[in-house]
């Protein structure tokens, strides 16, 4: 294919802040990892959906093909990870409402493990095999091995052809379970070939070797290698995408993301710093090179002045219009086709599908600021390599993505407050106390504190100095608010580092952790503010588990000529002259550049 | 009903340590209960079965009626809790192979509420209401109003008639809506009835009046406490089954009472003695008169001797063979009735059914003691009361329950030493630490410690001794470890008093908290000592959720001539002469009086 696209459905979003408080307006790239990483990951990620495109040249379309994955971490035996997970009432509600099958899924998932549990199962049948074996080593016949065509000399192709067919006849009759082959010179005497059910539906065949000892040692081996990769299960298919090197289409991603990485891979890094050094240094192949969020895409110039709602449905709808064009899509022969009409919204499947179908027409509109224009833009372009690697950042006023392959934007929030008040307070009271000042914003961070956000950056330090005798609130500047944060967590470290030393010195020993240490630069921008929606559509989307929400995402201008001179350089660097047209357009200085 | 039994279906059984160490076998009831609380109490109590049974004297049978209730915490509006919940992945596969429903009660669970719940939402009416009507009180029709009969004046008659014939045509008429009545005394001009849907199934009348305000006032009022009364949901039921009074019977149910109370009444107290004490004299009306474990009943003299196998279903079919009699139970009509020889178990309904059962065999088996025997001993026999508010403690070795209505017991355990040990030992290394003092028992407390019992408590000190100098292992008596686990407890206290005294007073100020204090008194018992089940059926049972396990359970000999004494003169003085002649029986001491 050429590139595929994916979709996630969650058993909830928060176990403790509601998602107003989870997703602050001045959240920074950092906070937002921490919290949804805090109070995300305990959820369980039990739809998976996989849409791949690939594009068919000769009849200018895309083929299709879905598919709705229903994972469920079935233990497979006694020694097995017995896993626990949350629910939420309201995302599972939610998912109720739209018909979802959860007897699909705690029925009949597919499990899966993550990298380390993978790791202990087969030091286990390692184990128990060599146990069985003596310590020696064990030579067997892997059905995993490469199958190519082997060329049969012409005088025994009788011979080969009579076994070929006494398998057959083993095959058709079900009551015969066992087959002994005539001796020759390929294997020795007394081989013979057997079937074996390995579940109810599927009859497999086997080679049996004639000595007792080898025969059970090899059947074992051949019946654990499959058992083994029963219980990897799905975590399989995310290894095969994420080292296919595809790009890999996802909206509103960050969330889905991040649960694929802690499922199928291994606990999330502590912070959001050895999470991108994770992502390069030590497992660079997946998904890194090639993660693209078309809410993010839609949220950017040239698409942000024309697409008022980011919503995934909403999005999928508005690209049907001029000046964008439907894409042409077909589903693969045998493979379901869904009816973007009937809105199957919340299947992952589905979702997967019309990302997959914004992803196209918003390429394919790049096309048209060409000269000459083009109507089909691939995957491959380099017009869509500024959105790589970048997930949206959900209602943050001033940072629009996460950089998965750079330091974040540092934007300035010189205008911005950081208050703190008695638990009772409402926005009112905020509105109230600021009403000197004109219009804010309130972003409450928790019960008892919020940011407010001043129109013009110099009444801020008249709103601190007015408050200095205040007591039943307290106010803070951003830069002062960020300081004490610093100052505490080291505190905090230091407490720590002092009374567990002894043990965390016993842990490194044993555990594995992540060492990577930030790359992360200081850079300050001119956020441009805008007006966030409305609060009721807020809390009504706070109620979807996707929780997809059309967000104003302030761009920030890029702050000089040099990055764009940067960029041409690389331009001219990479694309073969000619091949290319490539005419830089304004719209993609709006993105960070790797 | 005479009585009623009960069974929960969890959405899993601990969120942390494996059912070995959570049931261990040295565990105080305080103890246990603490664990539960602390390990158990995350998970959904989702499907709740209900089956009365009511004795019918002229037939010699009993009539029985079964619910399965599917129970789902569905967020009713905006304010409303969003509850989240744990699932265990074992407990959910285990259910999944039994054919449990999950889309019932995803989709179609009942809600509740608990109390605390329950009264902030009806704060919350409240509120709208007096905002709607002005402070003033309000006048108005509950459709919960007490039904009863009026005898209407012969006057009348005929324009009663006109009206029921009105009314009678709406309700034939689906697209009629409304109907003005004539005036009359009893009414003001202008009153019309109405229907109205509050959801897609039942249509509902409603008197309407004539002024505008009152009417909008008074409709929603209505539909509000008809919205109340389906947001506190299934707690009603539950309220229902405490406040009936009736015996309620169920089978290793402490795990489904702690739950019963946890997520419809109020999180569970601190410790047991409040819990007890809360049972008793804040709510005594809730369970607390009239619990009784099948379980323990069937550990217990004269059953225990006969009965090798407590757990449910091999309790059932043990109690329809000799001498036992398998009881006449039918379903009532309209009801479903379970066939026993199907095994349905682990649907929660079948297992209450069973249970009702296997009490009514048991309690029948106890009749036949009595000079002349009786076939039926009823709910109400004074011979069942020693069985009352006891909660089996399962795998206990010297404690067979805990005690609702007063001390619980307290065996002497000076053959217990507790073993403290480096991770990497198995029990292989307790045996072998151990070899010389035979037999041991070993109980695992967690990866570094467990209790080990000797066979006599004089070769304790010896082993303690030996012991001082280790430097891998520690062992001190099971007397010292309380001690220590005591005065830890207390600094634990007095550290947390100083530092957080003065947030504990802010939070007395505003909450209710449980303010009862243990009347837990002190008693010495001579514990016999049995032979726990094998390891691989405790592992096998431990994936279940039921975790229902046939473990014996030492029964502790009384202490005394005195409590038998006591015991008789209490008969004495309760069983009216000549109404029942009560042999006491020598199995009857067993059990803690009340």
């Amino acid at each position: 294919s050429d590139f595929l696209a994916i979709d996630g459905e969650f058993s909830g979003i928060s176990d403790g802040p509601s998602v107003s408080a989870l997703t602050n307006g001045f959240d920074t790239p950092e906070e937002r990892y921490q919290k949804l990483k805090k109070h995300s990951m305990d959820f369980l990620l039990f739809q998976f959906g996989l849409c791949t495109f690939k594009y068919d040249h000769t009849e200018e379309k895309y083929i299709m093909k879905s598919f709705n994955f229903y994972i469920f971490p079935k233990p497979f035996n006694r020694s097995s990870p017995d896993v626990k997970f949350v629910c939420q009432s309201s995302s599972i509600d939610f998912l109720a409402n739209q018909g979802f099958d959860f007897n699909k899924v705690f029925r009949n998932g597919i499990p899966y493990l993550n990298q380390e549990e993978e790791r202990q199962l087969r030091e286990q049948y390692d184990e128990k095999r060599s146990q069985a074996n003596g310590v020696g080593s064990l030579s067997y016949i892997s059905p995993n091995a490469t199958k190519c065509p082997v060329t049969i000399p012409e005088d025994q192709k009788k011979f080969i052809e009579k076994v070929v067919e006494q398998i057959e006849d083993l095959l058709k009759n079900e009551e015969n379970e066992s087959l002994e082959l005539e001796p020759c010179t390929g294997y020795p005497k007394g081989i013979h070939v057997e079937t074996l059910e390995s579940d109810k539906v599927t009859r497999k065949l086997y080679l049996i070797f004639p000595n007792p000892q080898t025969f059970t040692s090899n059947l074992s081996f051949i019946m654990q290698n499959e058992e083994l990769n029963d219980a990897v299960g799905f975590s399989r298919v995310v290894h095969a995408i994420a080292n296919s090197g595809k790009l890999v289409i996802g909206h509103n991603m960050l969330l889905d993301v991040m649960h694929t990485i802690h499922q199928f891979y291994c606990p999330l890094p502590d912070d959001l710093a050895k999470w991108t050094f994770f992502h390069f240094n030590l497992f660079s192949s997946y998904f890194v090179s090639r993660l693209l969020d078309t809410k993010l895409m839609a949220s950017t110039q040239p698409f942000k002045e024309i697409i008022n709602n980011t919503s995934l449905a909403e999005l999928e709808k508005r690209l049907k219009e001029v000046p964008f064009s439907p894409p042409k899509v077909e589903s693969a022969e045998g493979f379901p086709s869904y009816d973007t009409a009937s809105e199957q919204l919340h299947e992952a499947g589905y979702d997967a599908y019309i990302t997959g179908l914004c992803f196209i027409s918003m390429a394919n509109f790049l096309g048209s600021f060409l000269s000459p224009p083009k109507n089909h833009v691939s995957a491959r372009s380099k017009l869509i390599e500024p959105f790589f690697n970048k997930l949206f950042l959900m209602r943050v006023m001033d940072i629009p993505y996460l950089n998965l392959e750079g330091p974040d934007l540092q934007p300035k929030r010189d205008h911005v407050l950081h208050v703190t008040f008695p638990k009772e307070w409402k926005t009112s009271d905020l509105y109230q106390l600021f009403s000197a000042f004109g219009n804010i914003q309130v972003s409450w961070i928790d019960d008892t504190s919020a940011f407010v956000s001043l129109s013009q950056p110099e009444q801020v330090q008249i709103a601190v100095n007015t408050s200095r005798y205040a007591e039943s609130y307290r106010i803070q500047t951003y830069a002062e608010y960020v300081e004490k944060k610093h100052e505490e967590k080291q505190a905090k470290r230091k407490c720590t580092e002092d009374s567990w030393k002894e043990m965390e010195r016993k842990r490194l020993k044993t555990q594995c952790t992540f060492t990577g240490t930030s790359t992360v630069g200081k850079r300050s921008m001119s956020p441009i503010q805008e007006e966030t929606g409305s609060d009721d559509m807020e809390e009504e989307e706070g109620q979807d588990p996707e929780y997809d929400q059309t967000e104003s995402c302030a761009e920030p201008l890029p702050d000089g000529k040099k990055r764009a001179k940067k960029f041409k350089k690389i331009k001219t660097e990479q694309v073969p002259a000619g091949k290319h047209n490539v005419h830089v357009q304004g719209f993609l200085f709006c993105l960070e550049l790797p």
